[in-house]
């Protein structure tokens, strides 16, 4: 075991499209990061094996020998069994069902490894990297393709009766909304997520109207990411400010139904849209929100954007890390050695 | 201190127009109740003066002395200070601000004094007595002229960061739907409570539909009860069916909204309407929750109609005096002597 003051922390951000991965110090101060493609569809073993790929060139970058590393955190999309550290379930995981992913990479790295969902994870790194532990009461919300969301309540982690709280994404706003991936109709990710915003530009666009986004990306706006919505707006693309702001409505709206039912200190938002777009969609979002919030509720609450950004994800699967080797020594072990 | 086998816990519960009282022997069962109207017009004195009244009759009828009472809690309607037992604000009771309603009764009755929040204290009720304390994570709601809430997160009531939490009835389900009493739109309680059902029968008959209710009621449907509900749907009344079928699709919308977030074990309904129709409606609430619960909560979950009825109040109050008692005495006593 090396001296703590040259001791590190890993944590791996598994996304369908690609894996981020940071080194961290003792004080998870960030030494060093790498990021590789997952290539979900090649199967299990590639994706675990780039994992590993992804640990050891993030390692170079902040100069830490393996031998350093105290514990591994990752955070993976769908639903996930933290106490075993098992992919129950990932959607953007193709052939992903009850994976002991910790097991897997645990033997493969002979160090400790902890697994949990990544937008609980980001949670956990905001609440306590971020925010330094101080709210008892916390909402994450993560907006992206979908949103995802972490709750830490009485200052940890909830993660419910089955490992799938938190679905955020698909509490229902609109009875007779739109489609979701879900099945469902109506479901929030289905009305302000990045998706949503994409479905609604395609029906204006098909409808006659005009946006610079199909001069720079073609009719069919493939590949529209936040950053050129962000561009647009500035362009002052009529189309796409007012497709945004009631996307910001829609946050807002989601957001104060949290906030009534859960009464926190904190919602912090994080996400690929967020990131993008914080300076134009937040005082939006804040003012449609707390116009819907019981009074007794919104004086209590702080509403930000979490400035993390895309590091929300290694830095909770570090903190992960961290709390599973130093909350229950022998259940790390166990997972490293079975 | 009267004998551990002889003494007795009182649980009030405080409504807008009733106050109903029950009186627990040490293991929670009850001996005896009573019930008195609240007066709420007349001001706080005589509140207080009633709750007392309400309390004597009480121990009469369940044949116990007052010094056989170890503690009293009550469940208030409206935002209350658990900590403080404090009446923060009530849109039912007339005036009532910061009311130090504990503080007040424990003086009066040299007793002490325990005031919750009366949906959470109903959520304690269930949780302690009916369900034994089984389920980690259950959620209440209770349907009547609104939609009250409470959770037990982790076995214990969660109460947020500012005693607030779990105004379920107003999460938002329908975003430009009909106007909610905070003055929202689409709260679930302007979509799924009694209220709810009287403004789209008072909708229907306005534009010429009938009903045997107006027979028996008049054409305002003044004095409207769940009872009348659930008698006009056994003469086969097809506006009556129609409406409660889709108020009961809204209660399993929301239901389907909290259990994607909070993934608990149990949802347990209860509340006016429920107790006279939950033969009724429970099998298509359940059938539309179910239908847009995420599949890992799904199999998680019990969803059930609470069996404590009216007594759910009382009981939860009673379990609210115990706790207090026994996880914090010298808490208790510094209300009961301050």
């Amino acid at each position: 075991m090396p001296a703590t003051d040259s001791h590190c922390w890993v944590g791996v951000d598994l996304g369908g499209t690609k894996i981020l991965t940071g080194v961290f110090d003792a004080n998870l101060k960030l030494l060093g990061t790498a990021k590789v493609s997952t290539r979900a569809e090649r199967g299990l073993d590639t994706v675990c094996e780039r994992i590993e790929r992804c640990i050891r060139e993030a390692l170079e970058s902040a100069q830490c020998k393996p031998a350093q590393v105290r514990a591994i955190g990752v955070g993976a999309p769908g639903a996930v069994d933290a106490d075993r550290s098992t992919v129950l379930f990932a959607p953007n995981l193709p052939g992903w069902r009850n994976v002991p992913l910790g097991r897997r990479l645990a033997r493969a790295l002979d160090r400790p490894v902890v697994v949990g969902n990544d937008a609980n994870v980001c949670t956990l790194g905001v609440h306590e990297v971020e925010l330094r532990a101080q709210p008892r009461h916390l909402v994450g919300v993560f907006v992206g393709t979908g949103i995802g969301g972490g709750l830490v309540l009485n200052g940890e982690l909830y993660e419910g009766a089955s490992h799938t709280a938190a679905e955020i994404g698909h509490m229902i706003l609109e009875v007779n909304g739109p489609k979701c991936g879900c099945g469902n109709r109506g479901c929030w990710e289905a009305l302000a997520s990045r998706t949503a915003i994409y479905r609604r530009l395609r029906e204006a666009v098909d409808a006659g109207e005009k946006t610079i986004l199909t001069d720079w990306l073609g009719r069919e706006l493939e590949d529209l990411r936040s950053n050129e919505l962000r561009k647009a707006w500035h362009h002052g693309d009529k189309l796409v400010r007012r497709i945004l702001l009631q996307t910001a409505d829609y946050l807002g709206l989601g957001i104060a139904s949290l906030v009534n039912l859960l009464n926190p200190e904190v919602v912090a938002l994080g996400g690929g849209l967020i990131q993008a777009l914080h300076a134009e969609l937040m005082p939006r979002i804040t003012e449609t929100a707390r116009a819907r919030i019981m009074p007794g509720s919104e004086r209590a609450l702080t509403l930000l954007a979490s400035r993390l950004g895309d590091h929300a994800g290694i830095t909770g699967a570090a903190v992960l890390a961290r709390r599973a080797l130093e909350a229950a020594p022998a259940r790390t072990a166990k997972v490293k050695r079975a």
